[in-house]
């Protein structure tokens, strides 16, 4: 870190704080500008004793120099993290794209919207069973029965499912039916669940709070990292502004950012950023335009009936469209969709 | 609800739309202006209706009429809430000020403090057992060993105990020994938490979340209040914007835009809406100002050794400031500071 | 637009604001439902008698119905303005791509860049003579000069020239000099300014402020097409949101949020929204995957030399590159880059 | 300066940062820390030279360390400076209170209301003879003749004026006739305006930007200051935020934050803070509490006929009671607000 003193602090404030920073374990290098002094400080390692010293009299600022994640930085792990579920791999060079109705509504629903998302060729199904609701008097989800619904849907079309969890005590339970563990935009910082997310031994795909900052947003990966969980997909969902023309500002800045600084994979939820079904395709393309390693996007085949989040889905031709033209815009980038779950090993399993 | 039909929309479009909040059980009026046609629905009373008809063709969009949150709206109750903890009371017109540590560090600091915060005239005590800190490397708490020091802190000084609950599994632990059981900022959408929190029959304290709106907040408060626990006392903390100067923005407005919708009290955290105790007094000053119900303070004595928060923690010394000023200020409008426990109940207590 | 009563508005308040409605010359229709009246409003025009309204006693709130820009807005001009500088056309569906120097620094250097600008295939030159700045302390751009030097660019390389006027004064000198007239972010709002820039009979470059919602932009293209000037290009260059991992936050929402109300072609100014070299490319091609109708890029050849904004610089390979990756975004769209000034066409002008 | 290599930075480019710095002309001092090595900078002045650094290869991040504004800052001029327009002063502990219309809309009207504005004890009178409006269809002003109003509603009063400057053209103009120049919102990094401004040696009133952050309204003082207008009292109005309860979010804090870092006084603006009648008072009373040098509150006696901004107009009965609470509330702190003209010189100056 370094310490900036004011340019009104006495000989004896520097001195003061050198010698803290030196009981504090660390070296101190005093460093005499024409108008104040500075301490760079060396040989230290957590953040912690950045509030002791900037408490101490004569300190205008400290900054640190350490990044405050660790095991989620590039620094420690420079090459890229491969995330694989199943047979489909994030963070590889592939654009992966999931699909799937926002909520589990129904077994009929469910399955037919499935098997509507592998034709289309996508690589995943996404479905809440569990659904955090702004309004206690909305829709909440099936529980335990919507994650039966969601193994059926999986045997049927070989897709792996991601779906979310919201409670520390249903964590185990989601992850017998998941292959994915989701941890939503309004639990990003619920540590507990971060913790028992992590235990399940399953990848798990972390949502940013629409409030985070992407340090924030690396912490919170770190939580998971440190717990046990390697296999971290972030994911972009909008952020909060003074914008009103769409539900969120889709923040791409955060995919380069995210890259230049960290090894994890990270994903856009063009649904949940726009709000609309209407902007739902320009956010995808910007996505994967800005470099992010997949999609996760609400697809309904009678948003009409969505219990959850209808104006925001898309209609299986429209998902259709949305795989074709990020496929393209992909291939122009040197990169491609992932691999749809080949149809003869479809039937193979549904059949199995 | 009001449907409003785009400038374009055919006759059949209107037709069919009014056919179809017909068929959802509510009444169409058609009102044909100069340029487009609206429809104003009356006999509705959820939100969820609003998805579908925004969807269909020819709508431009849809205003809702309704508040989506109703026990947390003055429309239902009009009269102010009034919440007792112990012999304090939130929304009586008086101001109460909490104060303590950020968090429990040790038997021994944490009684020190507990008095001295009762020496300086507050009335309830604050103090974290379990920390929920953006950092695993950071101290997340002492747990239930932090939970029985805050019992002898309230033994020892007669002030009532608010802290923070964090898992649903612990929440009827921390039930046992807090007197107000407080929800914190990235846990206000936690609602498997609201839930729980809810059903242990003690007041609590709801901080806003930094990104949240006013509606996000009452609508949690909603969650509070609908499973059974009607004292219920908000907090504003600060939110997120584009400003560096202080930790996070104290958003003022929302203390007398919450007394026009909603019955509910407001109180003002101004140690971590500002983040620097130079600026906690102000903030404190600022939100008395504006009509809060309460302040919720962090004091140290010791700051520079504390192992949470210590730059936005007060030292005793500035905290009797505080209370001085903010009970001057409160006097000038008509109000006054809560009653401090009174110096002989309190021995009497400490003794007993 | 749409008066929502209180609940507990009187039979008289609801009969005076009728009153009042049809005092102001339009028509009232009362839609009475369970819990408040409405009044429905019809033959109204501006939006100035909402205040009016809504300052009556037992009015909850107005909801305006009709949009506040008029000329700038689809409803009234249904088709995509083209906006056409030279040979070069805003809006017909191919990519424009402008680049050059943030600042005119002297006649070598501005030449020089600006070949290398046309030799990757750009279609138009930027370059600011004059140069609003943060710090008065800071480059303040080399006025008519600069204006002198970039027509010697136009003339070397054929691209048609697009500059930022910061003064009405000036506004007919550097029209005399420019093929496009920019009103920067700063100046969005500066309507003097605006009016006279719509005076100068050139296309214009507005860009959105910073801190500007989607509606205020319109209105302040709405004072240039007020005042005489059809031909208005949108720009969006970034916000100001809560991050800090890029300069700006790009809002690629309002991308197609723009298309969708208004016909006036939008731009990206990925330079600017990012701040910073390495975070160009993406930006750059999220805009083209979001539906933008052109890109204004910095480049300049020896950044570290610059005396403006010298960190998000392209080098001219870097932008030879971003051409190349948003030619095959664009194409994979359906779209393309603009033609390239033709290399013959292009000597021929420079030698003629 | 503090420059911040790369973990991976190479012996070569520590040398090659640390030969450039020393071409710049300043003194580098390398620190080796554990895991990379940092480069302090001192005999630097100026903020162009970090573009140059933070290019070179191998470099991390460069942290300033001197302030970019030096005229406004307290390290200059530690002592606060008093701003006097008349009689009335700015900085000087007092809180000067001023009130009028939001914009003069005709010679009886401003002449009644200024009469009620004195009458209830304000010391400065307001008014917008330009006024610029975010829609080109509302009301622009009456131009010169407002200015004529304003003059006479000084003469008849005694109350000082402050109005606002749009154009470098009309400068000199208003400054004939007001006592105090404004500088609106939109326009604060107009930065030709507050050269023309600072020019007419008069005080000036700089609003803040709604989305500029402290140390750029600090960097358009300084534009005001170097350019020969030492007088500068600057205004917070509210900022851009995701909230909508109010039409900006009040930043109270910035109050202490200035005062930290500049030697300037701040006033509050709680009519455009809030932009509602209901929350003026609080949004005032806030802003003395944080600590704010005045409040300028627009004050109309038939807001429901009111040109521009009515439903935040306080009534004159209203504005009486702002006064006497804000009194009480500074009275409170300490202070008091600042002595109104007084009724015989008020007369004596009105038959003079």
């Amino acid at each position: 870190m370094f310490v900036i003193m004011q340019n009104s602090a006495t000989r004896d404030q520097i001195e003061s704080v050198t010698r803290k920073i030196q009981k504090l374990g660390h070296i101190a290098h005093q460093v005499h500008g024409d108008s104040r002094t500075c301490i760079a400080v060396t040989g230290e390692r957590g953040s912690d004793d950045i509030a002791r010293i900037e408490l101490l009299p004569g300190v205008a600022r400290v900054v640190p120099v350490t990044l405050p994640y660790k095991l989620a930085s590039r620094e420690v792990k420079p090459e890229n993290t491969v995330v694989r579920v199943g047979s489909v791999s994030f963070g590889d060079g592939n654009v992966v794209i999931i699909g799937g109705p926002c909520a589990v509504e129904s077994e009929e629903s469910t399955l037919r919207i499935a098997t509507q998302v592998a034709d289309c060729g996508a690589q995943m199904l996404r479905g809440g069973a569990y659904k955090p609701r702004t309004s206690p008097y909305s829709f909440q989800g099936l529980g335990e029965r919507g994650l039966e619904i969601l193994g059926k849907a999986r045997d049927l079309t070989g897709l792996p499912v991601v779906t979310e969890v919201v409670t520390t005590e249903t964590a185990s339970l989601v992850a017998q039916y998941a292959d994915m563990l989701q941890v939503g935009t309004r639990n990003m910082q619920n540590f507990m669940l971060l913790k028992a997310v992590a235990n399940q031994g399953k990848p798990v795909l972390l949502k940013r709070g629409m409030g985070a900052t992407l340090d924030e947003t690396l912490m919170s990966a770190e939580y998971l990292l440190l717990n046990g969980c390697q296999d971290v997909v972030l994911c972009e969902r909008g952020i909060r502004t003074f914008n009103s023309h769409a539900r969120n500002t889709l923040d791409v800045s955060i995919i380069p950012a995210i890259k230049q600084v960290s090894h994890l994979p990270i994903i856009v939820d063009p649904s949940h950023s726009s709000g609309n079904r209407t902007m739902v395709l320009p956010h995808a393309l910007a996505g994967v335009g800005a470099g992010c390693d997949g999609l996760i996007v609400d697809v309904h085949d009678r948003p009409d009936e969505a219990l959850c989040d209808g104006p925001q889905a898309l209609l299986p031709d429209e998902f259709r469209t949305l795989l074709k033209l990020c496929g393209g815009v992909a291939s122009a980038l040197g990169r491609e969709l992932g691999q749809p779950i080949h149809e003869a090993r479809r039937l193979s399993i549904a059949s199995g």
